[in-house]
């Protein structure tokens, strides 16, 4: 992508209304524009990296088995009033009347109609185990959106729905979940810690949240430092099968919210030196909450034994669009940005120290056809730009990689390569640049 | 994708609320689920046919030179009142009040937010031409939602903003998307011809519809049958090109909708054997609108006279979720869907006709095995349906091919391909339906 033909609203000034390093950085990079309160648009920079964010969740989903659906954002109050939940849920439940005065609301979230959908279409235990999960956009209307997308009140979520038979195959479920999780967040280049929670208004006995720490963090976490080292389960890991070994090591640790946190059980079970009291920020969270929905809807499968049982179900989500700040928390410096190589929008960042020089255009036009060649995203600051605001802007938006290319180096077949995070740079010959970045991918 | 582990529920019993064939089809074929009128859920083999049609506008979009974004579902209100469209677009907008009483709208178009948008970020002339697209949710509240997908209330629509300096510039943007136009539906399969077209609430001076022909149609569309049989621009094109020599030959012929058609025109210009009336389904419309917006909002770039002029726009609109149904009314028979290749949910469906059979079994795995190494995606239906029913869903949904393994065919080390267009079906050796199918991709 030519810079000059992008649209790549940067912005010098620091905006006052953002309270976090991460809302300030994503209006900064020109990532995201505010429309209402709490509402945004991704722009082009944005949009790249929440896409990144949605295949990898994407691609561990489909690992674990779970089947993609896609339901609408708009929702039937039928439904609800039938689960209990539409008068429970409060005024963070956007209502709508639509033309012909039905009640309708904009989904929070989609157990409901995940139900009436499993109801519909199956009938034996047979069919079993099933988890479907879709990628769409919710609202909760908070009554003080902040933080950008942290905490917007229309954010887009990914969320799963398992189905069994019995209790102990919807802990098999729940364990799939839990090992796609750590996988995903891993993925990104985030060390998520799972914690137990409370089950809140989704219901329930069983529920982890995935918290990864940082100082802006909403919520202040407990737990023994040997969490935040354990090895993520490998891409082979083998789904068909009991997953508890593998959920073992992440569960046995002590490891709380402030809402579960017991100080005196903290104290016994972790020595004092390896006592991790910090903020953190929830990336994800999951539920086992048994036949809460299908009991009441009558959401059944006829079991081995001839007999309807009303199904075990799990639900399991994850924010992407709160995913982009929170990877910002955790990984940026002064000059901006710091993206981890899976979910940069760009791998690549060309600055051309004089364009319209021949020589300078014609390195850069090479470089950035290589680059695409060996399957890279390259962002090729073609424009007049001045090159400490090339620089800086480079460093805000945060590419992992940067080559730097000016007619001196040229002169002695050189152009330099400078690593995001490090800020090491190096000098080497175009082709040796291609070849190194092309390897470190 | 093994069929006893997907979510695959289809019907036996045409569905009696759907009217027209692509409904009936997407029901019976478990592609979609009806949540309230007009609301839909997409179900597994919806959504792979939905993602495979959004992949193709991306791509053409990405090609022309457009740049995507994602703007939200929710609008506030201000924005419409001061385009002045709040008042004008009546019952169809869906209103909704927040919990802090302030009126916003779920958008049923961007024109305004992209403007403003665009107001943001760009200053100058230098920063043109630019086209910035989305594929997003958008909500009509149809007083009377019908034909399934085709016509819901909740739909996906790709819509594509063009930003000029001045009207010639804008002719040419108008012009790329025309390009991208032809390309899209080609690629989908569908023979499209532009219509000059009424510029309705959008407003503006020059509008074309792209319509297929169906039966089912829902309007009367009349054209020279020259224009069904045009070569469409090749994926090499330079968009940066003038490209009006290209769009030439579609806008020449007569065409149109019967809201624009001169009956004693069309007589004239077209030779009776030449003249095609017939029913058709819109699926893309393309708008050139000049400053309809960019004035009253203020949207102006400084000129290379250092004066300020509103920026000349056009508007371009694809419906994913109504490309679904009108492909299928395009391309279905007796037997169910009939999927182009480009956009079937699986390339390739393998039927067992006897799940257990050790030989059977294993054949169908390594099948599997090797055609997914090939890169195709395969549905395997290994459940121990009668073969009946099981050559009865896979015509329903409408793979483009199937291998079938049965226990006779493989004691002669042999098993059948069939297509499903056509009905052909040929015995061949494993290997040979590998090669053969992989050939066809």
């Amino acid at each position: 992508m030519r810079l000059s033909r992008y649209f790549l609203p940067t912005l010098k000034e620091t905006p006052r209304e953002a309270e976090i390093v991460s809302h300030r950085l994503m209006l900064r990079a020109g990532m995201i524009r505010q429309e209402a309160a709490g509402i945004y648009s991704w722009l082009p920079l944005g949009k790249r990296v929440l896409d990144k964010i949605c295949t990898i969740i994407r691609e561990e989903q489909d690992r674990s088995g779970a089947i993609e659906v896609l339901m609408p954002t708009l929702q039937p109050a039928d439904l609800w009033i039938e689960s209990g939940r539409y008068d429970a849920y409060g005024q963070e439940m956007l209502r709508i009347t639509d033309r012909h005065d039905r009640p309708m609301l904009y989904g929070p979230t989609n157990e409901e109609m995940i139900t009436a959908i499993f109801k519909s279409g199956v009938r034996s235990y047979k069919d079993l185990p099933l988890n479907l999960y879709h990628i769409q956009w919710k609202v909760r209307d908070e009554v003080r959106p902040r933080f950008g997308t942290m905490r917007s009140r229309e954010f887009l979520m990914k969320d799963a729905y398992s189905f069994d038979l019995d209790a102990e195959a919807a802990r098999r479920a729940y364990y799939r979940m839990f090992v796609a999780y750590l996988r995903t967040f891993s993925r990104m280049g985030l060390t998520s810690v799972p914690m137990k929670a409370d089950t809140g208004p989704i219901g329930g006995d069983l529920s982890h949240e995935f918290i990864i720490l940082a100082d802006t963090g909403e919520s202040e976490v407990f737990c023994d430092k040997a969490m935040l080292d354990l090895p993520i389960p490998s891409e082979d890991t083998d789904f068909s099968g009991d997953l508890a070994d593998l959920v073992a090591p992440f569960t046995a640790p002590y490891a709380a919210t402030d809402e579960m946190h017991d100080q005196a059980a903290f104290e016994t079970a972790v020595p004092e030196e390896r006592r991790v009291s910090a903020r953190g920020i929830e990336v994800g969270h999951i539920f086992y909450f048994g036949t809460k929905y299908s009991a009441p809807m009558g959401a059944v499968v006829t079991g081995p034994d001839g007999k309807d049982v009303p199904v075990e179900m799990g639900s399991y989500g994850i924010g992407p669009s709160r995913l982009v700040p929170a990877i910002i928390e955790a990984s940026h410096d002064d000059d901006g940005i710091i993206w981890p190589a899976s979910v940069a929008p760009f791998d690549v960042g060309i600055i051309n120290m004089r364009s319209g020089d021949e020589a300078c255009n014609s390195a850069c036009t090479s470089l950035e056809a290589q680059l695409q060649a060996r399957g890279l995203d390259v962002l090729y600051d073609d424009t007049d730009a001045r090159g400490g605001a090339k620089f800086a802007q480079m460093d805000l938006i945060g590419l992992p990689k940067q080559i730097i290319v000016g007619p001196k180096g040229l002169k002695n077949g050189e152009v330099e390569v400078k690593d995001r995070k490090t800020g090491e740079r190096s000098l080497m010959s175009p082709d040796a640049a291609v070849n190194a970045l092309a390897a470190s991918q």
